[in-house]
């Protein structure tokens, strides 16, 4: 008996939304098959990326899995194949896409009996192995698709918000290392309750520019982020020479992708998106950096709503 | 020639919006009147609160009426009538709204030749001679109406949200003295990273559910404000019982209004408001103290929209 799921790549943070904000992103997803076996426990089968671990505990899609089988006492075992179609370190969810394509499938090999609740726990479980935190942000957004909100609580609670069709958005990632961790170190622990005034302010614009279809506002309340994009930008070479040529080339606004490298820029429409995905790109050729890029719209399906 | 504007008690902050969100509430004003003569200058006439300053630069209405002449080089003066309709230093936007029905006053005055931006500039002058800061979190919901949200940037940009009609919110005003400046002493500096980003997701998430129309939502995201109003909650007796009072009776969700003292619930109906304002009313009659209590839906018109 097999199972499989596929689960988007995903921008967390979203300027002033730092560990809040996040959106699925068309394109690349990873991939995980789940084939229920008699002998108990779990085992990675297949090819895997050699900088990802082999060990079941700490490979994201494996813990995933054993975890759910231990949470219905499971008197079987599965093999999970893992197809990693996303970039690793790249902002742009890589180890949520895997831990909640792991999720779904096994929910579908287990019969579909858990709650959204309990898969987002599920997830985020699996992003605390992969990176210390369960934070919900990139993988509510690659479970249930759209753009989504962590209000927080217990259960975590996730608000979904509908995004305009037409708008679009350009990410580019730049073949540079930056790892997490590096990029977390570098937050401040504290901020100015004035600093966080502007944020609060720029984060509820963005929100409700999504209600009022305003994409230069979103772009506005984008860049207002005055806490986490100034600081993570100076870690990433170029950077903020490519943020520029994205404004100047129409973007409505730009920001960096989770903790970077990737950046992402917005447009309302697929030729202007292109263009702007250009002069990214270029930015970063003359610093002799290659880039793959992508063009999506905001809020694509999750794993949920994909066969 | 005369001119007049009455201006509305206001609600500001709102839960995680310290110095951004507010409304404008149904019931007390405050009117100014301004009569053109041809002595230059301003006069303060009729009676004023005793505790209000009569200095023509010192009161907020004169202050205002002023630099609204000198911005359109007027060679004739005004004669200025501010008849409070607000109780001072009750949290309810009293210092707003004088220098809001003065600007209106004004602006009718001399032929209603400014922006909406001029109009919110002198309107924040106002606000800077009665407390020292320019804030336009209660200004702008007493000059446009509504929910407003106030995105920052120059000039100040103000996003109005609409608010759903049936919702009802309770103020009470208990008869206590809490000056502005030790509500603000009372504030951190500086907020953890991880406190902030629990401001910014309620924030979000109280705009959402304005679009949502969902007041249960509104009331936990009102009611996560982790930063101001569990320190300003102190600083008033009986409040954090008034608080309790009002959820045990069935409110949303409740809140301090600006600095404080008053307090406010949020309802879906007349009726339960009503219920819920004896309820809080009842408490501090226990710590013998006196309230005032209306009920109001959420938005009501600014001076902009009174004749």
């Amino acid at each position: 008996m097999f199972a499989a799921a596929s689960a988007p790549a995903t921008v967390a943070n979203v300027g002033p939304g730092f560990d809040v904000f996040g959106f699925a992103l068309e394109g690349p997803c990873d991939h995980v098959q789940v084939r229920r076996v008699s002998t108990p426990g779990v085992r990675l089968v297949g090819a895997v990326d050699p900088t990802l671990p082999r060990v079941v505990t700490k490979n994201v899609a494996t813990a995933v899995a054993l975890r759910m089988l231990r949470a219905v006492n499971a008197r079987f075992g599965v093999e999970v194949t893992l197809t990693k179609g996303l970039p690793l370190g790249s902002g742009l969810g890589s180890s949520s896409a895997s831990a909640v394509a792991a999720t779904v499938a096994m929910h579908r090999l287990l019969g579909e009996r858990f709650t959204d609740d309990e898969l987002l726990d599920f997830a985020r479980f699996g992003e605390k192995v992969a990176c210390g935190a369960a934070h919900a942000d990139n993988v509510a957004p690659a479970l249930f698709g759209g753009f989504t909100l962590v209000r927080g609580g217990s259960p975590v609670e996730i608000i979904r918000i509908d995004v305009p069709k037409n708008w679009r958005v350009v990410v580019v990632h730049p073949h540079l290392e930056l790892p997490t961790k590096k990029a977390r170190a570098a937050l401040p622990l504290s901020v100015a309750l004035r600093t966080m005034t502007a944020n609060v302010a720029n984060a509820a614009s963005l929100i409700a520019a999504l209600y009022k279809k305003d994409l230069a506002l979103f772009g506005r309340a984008l860049m207002g982020d005055a806490i986490v994009t100034p600081v993570r930008k100076r870690l990433i070479p170029g950077c903020d020479v490519a943020m520029r040529a994205a404004i100047q080339a129409g973007a409505a606004g730009v920001s960096i992708s989770g903790a970077g490298p990737s950046i992402f820029a917005l447009t309302d429409s697929d030729a202007h998106a292109k263009l702007v995905a250009r002069r990214i790109a270029a930015v970063w050729r003359r610093h002799g950096i290659k880039t793959d890029v992508f063009v999506s719209r905001i809020g694509a399906r999750g794993a949920l709503q994909r066969r």
